[in-house]
């Protein structure tokens, strides 16, 4: 489900904080603390950039080691602390060092995300006066609060829920999300904290992350760039329990999963400049993994979605860039068809176009959200991924963005 | 070398024609001849898109069993006759065994191109007297017509010459070239013709050319989209002689890759929307095709392009793109510089910012050519790649291309 953002909450366990320290201009919201109110589990999974933010190094230090005791996580936007060198993880050990003291835990039990410019250094002056403001009682309370200082150019924050019922209790997952350009797998660059109250060692929140994030945010593309930040956390308070039953841990990934999606697809649709989301749907794939490059290469794919903010249907570009993917792909087999499976409009078969009214089509094409179906004809696999349209505006957002 | 487009020639034993046949509006050039006194000896390169037009698939047939005895090229812009079927297959053998017909040599002696919208059939009516007009005297006679009419969205024609001496012979290389969108290795996305009057037989030209090819118009990226149609052709009116000398070979593909490359150039300062050229290079890699890797990732990204634009000296960008590449990368041994070998600025050295002017490094990135050179600090490779800036006329020229 889609949470309402004003009135947005963490999972029971969990508390949100935030305040305008500074770093961003105007006096918006730029530091954000999410606290356990006890240790509790947790996993991540990060950017595959070669070049890694200071916080990204340091929370896979952290989690490698203190996995099931995590406090805290500590949060900025308007300063990557990406290609920082040695100065920059000083800065992050010091975020880490500040917030533990606050809230009295060890600095080896906190987490520290940063998102914004890449190559600058944090302010630390502003940053500390933050941390001590946040810690307190002075700060803005409250996960929606949260969820705005960790944003950069997104218009609006990014939150999700599911809930399940595990082992006979009511479990929630609560998650927000930030990333409106860099935006591509994997993974989908940007940050997401994700609560949950359910029981569950670090190991079982690990692969029931990555499973999530494999169909959510890793199927998700703005502009194919990938950040040097990206990070999702998943933190679970529920108190520690016996083994965990198989078909427990399945619920939860599919629940974790239908959150991720929520979060992903709010990330496609806030894409810098778009005005709609679009959905693409690969089927026929010799596998899923084809399937998926297939939905990617659609995804990235500029004359595509410029053809798609001008309502153009030019579907010829469609069929290239599924061409150009690397997937198997026999062009004789192709169908193409717009619009959801209720309503659909199919406009090539069997790789010929076919008889469509182009007016009808083009008003597909100017749905929120457009589905994009294309069938390969060829097997059982299938994907789904997430773009946006690209308006000039994009342009306009990007060219100047740190001068 | 660039060679002035109005004054433009082929290589001795090559004729060029053009007439308007109207598949492009508003009566513009949009088929062009370039035949062959004697037949002459061939190669070509072409996409790699798994969905093929009609013509690639058909030329690729042609050079297969009749490579050394090539009479003509017929060239038409306005559609691409991709994604048409069967249909289109017959379209483009009957625009072969029409100029065939009409001058006097079989159809598997001639080459086909086209270029333009996809998923359209050609108007054979149209196209069938313009083959008529074409190899009538009535025809604009000359490469710079030939050169203008294989255009689509580019805003003006590509051409270019080399000279060398083989065998104690002069020897012409004299090429032209279209593309501005759906440009991307490999290959880039267009269409080129070269023509020489060396003498050389299809093995030595196949070899030169790929050679050439891999290090010019696979190394050009506008939009990071791959055509259906890309297709180069390299003819040879030189007499059959002996075995060519190993020496000889070398320097012809050297002069080769040097017509490519000015070509390439021309191309990608032609992209859609492109306000001037980049050309990045990479140094410093643990081999040639790392460092291509590296220079393609930057080309790609669309947030390196868009800050170039703005003269935004946003080097985090750059350092994101080449560490999401998949070459080995090394963060803290990047350096970065802006401006040509002579002249340039260091903004990143060994991954930390130096101290630079950014009113300084904003103006480097407002020259034409804009040059990056990214060194990695890990080993001896390198390797070029041309791209240009990322404006917002990109958008609208790709919003409505078939509407």
């Amino acid at each position: 489900m889609t949470a309402d953002a004003a009135s947005f909450d963490l999972a029971p366990g969990f508390r949100a904080a935030a305040v305008a320290c500074g770093l961003k201009a105007g006096g918006a919201l730029d530091l954000a603390l999410i606290s356990a109110d006890r240790p509790c589990a947790a996993a991540g999974v990060f950017t595959a950039n070669r070049v890694k933010a200071a916080p990204v190094l340091y929370d896979q230090e952290v989690l490698a080691s203190n996995a099931p005791a995590i406090r805290a996580v500590i949060a900025n936007s308007g300063c990557a602390n990406a290609c920082t060198g040695p100065g920059g993880m000083a800065d992050t050990r010091r975020m880490a060092a500040l917030t533990a003291e606050s809230l009295g835990c060890g600095a080896e039990q906190v987490l520290v995300l940063s998102t914004g410019v890449i190559g600058r250094r944090l302010d630390m002056t502003k940053v500390a006066a933050g941390i001590a403001a946040v810690t307190s009682t002075g700060a803005q309370m409250g996960a929606p609060a949260a969820a705005r200082a960790i944003l950069t150019t997104d218009t609006r924050p990014k939150t999700a829920g599911a809930d399940l019922t595990m082992g006979g209790r009511r479990v929630a997952i609560r998650g927000f999300a930030k990333g409106a350009g860099m935006i591509h797998p994997n993974m989908a660059t940007m940050l997401s904290v994700v609560t949950t109250d359910a029981a569950l060692p670090p190991a079982a929140l690990r692969a029931a992350l990555r499973a999530a994030v494999a169909r959510s945010f890793n199927r998700v593309s703005v502009d194919g760039d990938m950040s040097t930040n990206d990070t999702v956390l998943l933190l679970a308070s529920g108190a520690p329990a016996g083994a965990v039953a198989e078909s427990d841990l399945a619920a939860f990934t599919a629940a974790l999963t239908e959150a991720c999606t929520s979060l992903a697809r709010q990330i496609a649709r806030d894409g810098e400049g778009a005005t709609r989301l679009v959905e693409i749907a690969v089927t026929g794939a010799r596998d899923e993994a084809e399937a998926h490059r297939v939905a990617d290469g659609i995804a990235r794919s500029s004359l595509v979605k410029t053809a798609i903010h001008g309502g153009d249907p030019n579907w010829g570009r469609v069929l290239a860039a599924a061409g150009c993917s690397g997937a198997a792909i026999d062009p004789d087999r192709l169908t193409l068809a717009l619009g959801d499976a209720g309503n659909a409009l199919t406009i090539v078969r069997n790789g010929l176009p076919a008889a469509f009214d182009e007016r009808e089509a083009s008003s597909r094409l100017r749905d929120d959200p457009v589905y994009l179906h294309l069938d390969l004809g060829l097997g059982d696999g299938a994907a789904t991924a997430w773009t946006c349209d690209f308006s000039a505006e994009y342009v306009t957002i990007n060219a100047h963005y740190t001068t």
